[in-house]
């Protein structure tokens, strides 16, 4: 079999992340086979989020707008500003509904090994946005990866340099766990920041 | 946040099998911070994949012509059919080289669970088909799960039914298993069909 335009839709799901070539085989002869409806409702969506969606002029994160609703919104809290790898994380954070200040979007995380640097997550922007006047602490909520860590240390670094208060979100022993199935460095984390 | 287009792409994307929500999150930020090119460039295939892409009049296989070009080769032999469950199936069994006949792929395979009976594969079809006068062996090669098995044992008894010579793919050990990883009920029927 080598049809050209199933192949192209098998090469295509393929650049998704965690789709490989097996994967981007069963989807693309699901859809065929099942759901062509469902392929062209992908179609559609694909091209209409990639001509709307732009990133906030303020903070970096998605929006159909110029500036998003959470940096319009006059009930947040302007002194406070929380950097986060991906709108994803500042999502989940959103969740938690524990935070009332604003967000900075980075463009991913410091990662050495895949040649991305700091002015590459988009640093700079980061520091001229932190430096408005208005910012009175910066929290740092990269993720507590190798690479997360990295990224907020560099920041901190820079930020600190510029005068700003510069906070990391606690590490601990993770709501609902049984100490015995924490791994060890999270429980020595733990008893180091206790409380 | 709530941004529809975002949205929209999401839900798009967790249409596809194996895809929840997690990952389907994952995708489109991705393909928004980091693929554009990319996005627009899976629209366009899905959306050329749809238009070209049918079913061929003979073996219900993936094609851009009426009949595909397995089943207008001259070179292969037209008097032995094999069902399989999938395209994907089919290639699998195009790669191994070991199969010089025709195919006939069927919508699926039989899962009472799901609702889907001999009916939705498209078994009449394939009775048709191998009551061409030419067929004189149709090789059952749908999957051994349980729902494999059942397909098998289904269309055997209509075709046999219909004076046509059914036979089964070999179950039997892996080829560069050792016995000791193989489970108890491959090497029970690698011995009870041993030869």
């Amino acid at each position: 079999m080598s049809e050209p335009a199933l192949d192209g839709l098998i090469d295509a799901l393929r650049r998704l992340p965690g789709v490989g070539v097996k994967s981007a085989q069963r989807m693309a002869f699901h859809l065929l086979q099942h759901d062509r409806e469902g392929a062209r409702r992908l179609a559609g969506a694909l091209t209409e989020a990639v001509q709307r969606t732009r990133h906030c002029a303020r903070c970096h994160t998605f929006t159909e707008g110029e500036v998003c609703a959470t940096c319009e919104d006059p009930r947040r809290n302007p002194q406070l500003l929380c950097v986060v790898e991906t709108p994803a994380d500042q999502a989940a954070l959103e969740r938690s509904g524990s935070y009332q200040g604003l967000y900075f979007v980075l463009m991913g995380r410091i990662s050495p090994l895949d040649g991305i640097g700091v002015v590459d997550i988009g640093a700079a922007a980061l520091l001229e946005r932190a430096a408005d006047g208005v910012v009175q602490e910066v929290i740092l909520a990269t993720g507590f990866s190798a690479e997360g860590e990295v990224t907020a240390h560099a920041l901190a670094a820079a930020l600190r340099a510029r005068g700003l208060k510069v906070t990391r979100l606690a590490r601990g022993v993770p709501a609902g766990s049984e100490l015995e199935y924490v791994d060890l460095g999270t429980i020595a984390y733990a008893m180091g920041d206790r409380r």
